[in-house]
Formats: structure tokens, sequence, C-alpha cells
């Protein structure tokens, strides 16, 4: 242990290898409920790819397991330490290395915040998409090593998307480039795609090129309000086979809807059983766009429909639909009066059209079960997340919660559906991915990874 | 050997095991120049999965390697047969098994042609945009196998951006499937992207489950003609660095406009040394891109630029682009007295801004070894196919050719291009991704290779 740090500290500069108890504390693990997590021996911020690769052939040598860690915002538990663990913080290689306009590439360290790139490459007059919930607060290394979504995947795809080439630390402490920086390419097998959605399992990512997209265009925004989940679900369904191609279709049920009005309150219809919200940035075409979307709601069964009526509405309702997770978490937290309220979140995805079954059998479920679930997501992907609401200091009212979840889960999986369709396995869902794959795929994936880390040093315990 | 053909005739349908000499001899090899092959002991068409997997049960237990093949139209040598392997045709698993417009989804099996597929959808108002230059002969299986691109792909990417799941048969005659039929999903890791591209060594690809887009809106098309080539590729920089996002951007030198007028004369200007086609299919917005697209063109020195007056000149322009191929084939047969003469197809792919540097070096390499280049690409990916001349009578000529190649090849990678943009590696460039990849990436690629097939079964000798 002493030998451990000894070497970590001649490896690293001052200040980079950290072992008070508060901050090792502080780095136990992400925002995943229902996830174990362990004591770090160590928290190290390495500030190079050097670096990184000094701390990874220390780890090897003293048989020590490295845990990477971004901002911690994940909701699977892939960032949790495990006991007597190297958790290998990405906060100190935090720079933009390169914005290059004419090839729409930007080239960035593990650590910097995804917002940070947006607001970046935006001076550019270019966009990096993907915008997953945390986007303020997580890094683009987080978001590489779970393949993050957001609210523009429907129409601009998720991370994996955007990812061109990474430089990788294996486990030999050797280090990978994978990728390119042009617009195609086949040399090889997808190492970058191998790698994308790992989850830390296979390695340190120490740098990323990511393909940028000329700046967005300005969007119209609309809202449609439903008598039922199930309406709403029939409506994503006839807007996919429509061939429309919106840039927002976002859900929201009841329960956020009332969640997000406690929370703060901003004119919404608690009244609704459920809320579309729909966006489309074809600019001459948008607002055309947007009325045969609405048209398709009201077959559907919307009771209302409504367009806002100026930017400053539209930021208002997607401000709203970004409220709904703390809304929901301090709906959940004064649920009980406990003070031990809280949420666990769930994601799944399921084909379009069998959106609104998962509604329907998500209701059924919380019945069964006595919970409450709140659903809200990415309904142009089929990517719902229920949030079940949990009194954490009852055993039994987190069994039923449980249970309630892996019903979900495996609804999903009966309707065609993923185990999860943005936030990653994790700890969470490790029987759910090996249920979904079978066990081909889990030989499959356990002989990459020991193809790659043969002695378990990444992430030990994580995806599979 | 006697053994091996019992086998698979008592494991496959009448018909489905083929020895005839001249059978055998077509199934040699693909399209590559500059690529060994040998002669097969056998040519197996399996209809099912089940099939698939028995053939490479029995081949595993005989030791006899497996060579996926599609329709041969490969240009890297993939396909190419080894002496003594089974080579197990995709061309009975020919079946568009579902069309789901809904989802956006098909399912088919990888003897399908690539245009086939494209007809099938377009019936459902959806497109597969993927469109190699081979697309009406071409086989999805290889599309995948390959990675394919196409004209299509400067906006609407290549094959793996549509493939969201595999079933693949692995070297073990498991049957792994990989993906998922959700918009979105990030469960464990992505194997499916894994085996796009791998060019059959990994397993073999039975069944594809392809994303779908709504129809192609209509596009309008333009042609700039050029003085040089440097300024056409810096008119390519211009466009990228402008935000534009054409439907089409491709690039024809003089000697393939000299070589299409002279195979099926279309009214091209023979005297430019440059033309780009362009088209925008942004609906409303589509003459004001063009514009924007044709002022840049304008400024980086084009001397000529104007618009398809009607659908059905941009059809004939898009018609020309696509005759450059067998126009530049006649070309090279007709430049010998020999009869003797072909062409070595080269697949490189630059940063966009370094297009120009690209055909510059090109030209100066054509000169350097005596030999005639002509360059044909997709401009908007920075993807360029220098075609070069040889008389493969002449040993001579066979080495001046060989050394323009891997100067192009090595002009490429100087400037940060990679070998392949997307014909793939096969056996014409191994020793080019090797340079490419480097040591550790070579290593990587191997352990890979190793895990999933450790006797090497499948395609020995290709890609590594």
């Amino acid at each position: 242990m002493a030998d451990l740090l000894d070497d970590l500290r001649s490896a690293l500069p001052d200040g980079a290898v950290l072992t008070d108890p508060d901050l090792l504390r502080g780095h136990q693990r992400d925002e995943a409920d229902l996830c174990a997590y362990g004591m770090p021996a160590v928290v190290v911020r390495p500030r190079t790819t050097e670096q990184v690769a000094a701390v990874v052939k220390i780890a090897a040598a003293h048989g020590v397991p490295v845990v990477p860690q971004g901002a911690r915002t994940g909701l699977a538990g892939a960032a949790n330490a495990v006991d007597g663990a190297i958790v290998l913080s990405t906060a100190a290689l935090n720079r933009i290395l390169e914005v290059d306009a004419v090839n729409r590439i930007a080239v960035v360290q593990p650590g910097v915040i995804n917002s940070a790139i947006a607001a970046e490459v935006a001076k550019h007059g270019l966009r990096y998409p993907p915008d997953p919930g945390s986007w303020e607060s997580s890094t683009i290394g987080g978001n590489v090593a779970t393949n993050a979504g957001g609210m523009c995947c429907v129409k601009y795809g998720v991370t994996s998307e955007y990812v061109l080439g990474l430089e990788v630390v294996l486990a030999t402490g050797e280090v990978l480039r994978t990728g390119r920086r042009t617009a195609k390419g086949v040399a090889g097998y997808d190492l970058t795609r191998l790698f994308v959605g790992s989850e830390g399992t296979l390695g340190v990512i120490t740098e990323i090129t990511l393909g940028l997209r000329p700046a967005a265009e300005a969007s119209l925004t609309m809202v449609a309000l439903f008598p039922s989940t199930a309406a709403a679900g029939a409506a994503v369904a006839a807007i996919s086979a429509g061939g429309l191609s919106p840039s927002l279709l976002e859900f929201l049920d009841q329960t956020h809807l009332i969640a997000i009005e406690t929370h703060r309150p901003m004119g919404l219809r608690t009244d609704a059983k459920a809320l579309l919200l729909a966006a489309s940035d074809t600019g001459p075409r948008a607002a055309a766009d947007l009325a045969r979307i609405a048209a398709l709601c009201e077959e559907a069964g919307a009771d209302e429909v409504y367009a806002a009526t100026d930017a400053v509405e539209a930021a208002a309702l997607l401000q709203a639909r970004r409220l709904a997770h703390p809304a929901m978490e301090q709906y959940a937290a004064e649920s009980f009066p406990t003070g031990n309220g809280g949420l666990i979140i769930d994601d799944v995805a399921v084909p379009r059209s069998a959106l609104a079954a998962l509604l329907d059998g998500t209701e059924k479920i919380a019945a069964e079960h006595g919970v409450a679930i709140g659903v809200v997501g990415h309904a142009g992907d089929g990517n719902m997340h229920p949030n079940i609401v949990v009194d954490r200091a009852d055993p039994a009212s987190v069994a039923s919660c449980r249970r309630a979840f892996d019903d979900i889960v495996s609804l999903t999986l009966s309707l065609g559906g993923t185990c999860t369709g943005e936030h990653g396995v994790g700890l969470l869902k490790r029987e759910w991915l090996a249920r979904e794959i079978g066990p081909v795929g889990v030989r499959v994936h356990q002989a990459i990874k020991a193809a790659l880390d043969p002695d378990t040093l990444f992430n030990p315990g994580k995806v599979l």
C-alpha cells in the first residue's frame, strides 16, 4: 500500500495523488441507485497520457484495479469504486486541444465538460450535438465511455456517431490510437466503436477526436396533450411511420407534469395524462412539418395541441423538460415524511411501435406493486425512463421498487427492446445484459474483455 | 477431401455443394488487382443460418478454412479464395425477411443485392442510403463486411451507420446475435460495429437488421469546372468550412472526363482539369445552398459553373459520374495496343483540408513514375480513387504502377489520411494497414482475431 502510493507519487506531479478520506469518500460512486460501491485506496488525477500510462503500469505491477471516473454523473454504477482500487479521475485531463473548422473536427481530452465543447465549437460555427441530461456537468470521456444519448438523438444520433478516433491506454500501459481524422475510413476493425460504450472496462480513454456538424438551425416547437399515455405512444408511432424527422420528440407523463409544476410552476396542464414536446429544425419547412406532427397527434387522440409562439416560450418548454429529473427527485423526496424518499431511474428502449405497450404495461406494473412510477423520455427513439419512487429507509419499499424495476425491463425485452437505451449497464443491469444478449453474447464479451484486459485490471465487475 | 465433401453434402440440400472446376475458377477472386488468389476445394451455397453453422462446424472439424463470398465485386481481394478452402457463397441467402415501416427497419439475408433492398424499401416510403458504385450488383453482406461507402455518404454516411444488428455464425459454429431493433441502445460492447468492416475474418454474417430513413427528397444538381485539380480541392475545403452539407460532392479529373466522353459522349468539357458535381436535397433551400456552393467554387477559381436545368440533365450528370469506372477501364484497355491494359484502383481518404495537396501530389507521382493516373472520388469526404493505368503484360509497367500506388498511399498517410476510405484492406493493403495503425494497433487486432477465431478458420490472410 505504501509502496503503491510511493510509486504513484513518483510518477505523478504534486497534488495528483489524493488520499484524504473525505475526498476518497467523494469518489466512491456515481448517481446510480441500487448499486454497490467500495472505498478506493487512492484517487489520482493525471494530466497527460504518459501519466495515465504510468498509473496503469503501476496498478498492473501492484495488482490493483483501476476505476476510471469522469464527473460521476452516471446512472448505472459504472464509475463506482471497488475496495482498494485506484480511482483514475479525468478531472485534470481537461483541455480542448484543437478545433478544425475546415474538417469539422475537435480533439479533446476526456475530462472536458460536454457543454464546454458545445460552447467552444459554436465559436467556429460548428455543433457537437449529443446532449445528455447531464450535459452541463458530465465529461466527454464519460459520455464516450457510456455512449451517452440525449434529446437531440432522435434526429442527430448518439455520442458514438460523433467519435472519429480515440487514444486509449491499454492494460499493458501501451497507448493505442484508433480511428482517424477523415470523414470516411475502413482500415481495420472498428476499435473506436469497441471502446465507445465499453464503460471503462477495456482501457482508459485519454484523447477523443470528435466529428462536428454545422451549427444547428433555429427550430419551431409544439406541445400535444393526451388523455392517456397510450395515445401519446400511438402518436409517436404515427409520426415515425409518417416519415417525419422531428429534431426533438420528448414524452412526459402526468406524474412528471405535476412534479415540474410543483418544483417550478410553468403553466403546464397537470390534468393531462401525457405530454409530447416536439420540435422541427427544417428551416422553411419547419412550420409545415410541425403542422403534420400536430395533425398526427390529434388523430391519435390529443385533446390539445399548441405551438410555442416564440423562441422564449420554446426555451421555457425545453427548460420544463430539462427540469423533469430534479423535479421528480423533489417529488420523490417529498413523497415520504421520513425524508428518505428517492428515485430509482430506469432506462429502457423499445421499437417505436411498442411504445404504447411499454407505457401501458408500466402503469400496470406500478399498480401491481403498489409503487409510484413517473415516466419521462425520448419518445422519438422509444427510449423511456420510468422513474420509480422509493422510500430508501423502508426495505419493503425498496423490494417492491426493485421488483417493479425488473418487471419493466422484462416487459421491455418481451417487446423487442433493450435493457438500456442510453445509461449503460454498469453494475445496475449486468444480469439484464446477460439475459438480453444470451450465453453466446456473454461468451463473446468475455473473450474480448480477456483479449484486452486479461487480468481484469480495468473497472472490475462492471458490465460483465 | 472426399470426407469433407461427404460431410458437406449430408448437411446441405441438393445443389448447394459445388465442385465443378469452371465454377470453382469463377469463385477464385474478386475484382481487385495485385492480389493473390487460390483454388477452393468446394463452393457451398447454404440457404439458412443453420446450414451456415453446419458448414462452419464441418470446416472446423476438417481444419479447412472458410472464405465468405458475396458477389465478388470487392476491390481489395478480401473475398479471394485460398487453396483448398471452402468458399461460402451467400448467393442463396437472398431473402428480404421484413420491412417495418413504423420502426424504419429492414431485416435481410446477406446475399440480397443492394439495389434490391433500395427498391423494396422504397415501396414503403423508405430509403436505404448507402450506394457503393457496385450497388446494382454487390450484396448487402459484402457491403456490411467491407463497410461500403458510395456517393450519398457525404451527407448520409456509410453502411455502418445503417446496421442496427447482425446474426453471425462464429468459428465455434455458434450463432451470435448482436445489436437491436430499437433506435437507441447501449447494452454491452458494440459487437455489431466490430463485425461491420471485418471483411469476413471474424464470422459469417447470416442476417442483417438495417435502420432506414424516410425517402429522399428531390435534389438540385450543379457542375463546376476548374483549371486545376488543386483549385477543385480548395473549393471542397471551402464548401466544408462554409458549413454546407451537399447531398453529393463528387470529383472527376481531366483523364476521367476524356475517358467518359470517349466511352459515351455526353457533352462534358474535356479541356477542364477537374470537375466537381454537387447536389443539394434541402428542399426549399436547395437552390440557395447550391448558389452558395457555386459562389465558393468560383472564388476557388472555377472557370465555369452551371446548374442542371431539370431532373433529366441532373440524372445524366449522375450517370456520367457512375460511368467513370467502366469508362476508365476502357480507357486503360485501349491505352496499350497489346490489349493488356488495365486499371489498378486505389482508394485513399484525407482530411478535406488536404484534398488539394493529395491531388497535387498524385500528379507529381504520376509524372515521376511515368504512369497515367486518373483520379475520381467522393470529394466531400476527402475519399479519392487514383486509378493507375497499367500494362499487365509488362512487368516494368506493373512495377512502376505498384510504386506509384505505394507512393500515393504513403502521401495520404503523411497528410493525416487513411489507406482505405471505403474499399477495405483485404489482401491489397495489409502492409499499409499495419503501417497506419502501428504495432500496438496490430497487436490489438490480432488479440481480437484470436479471441473470436483462434484457429484462423475464417478468411485466412486477409486484413492482418
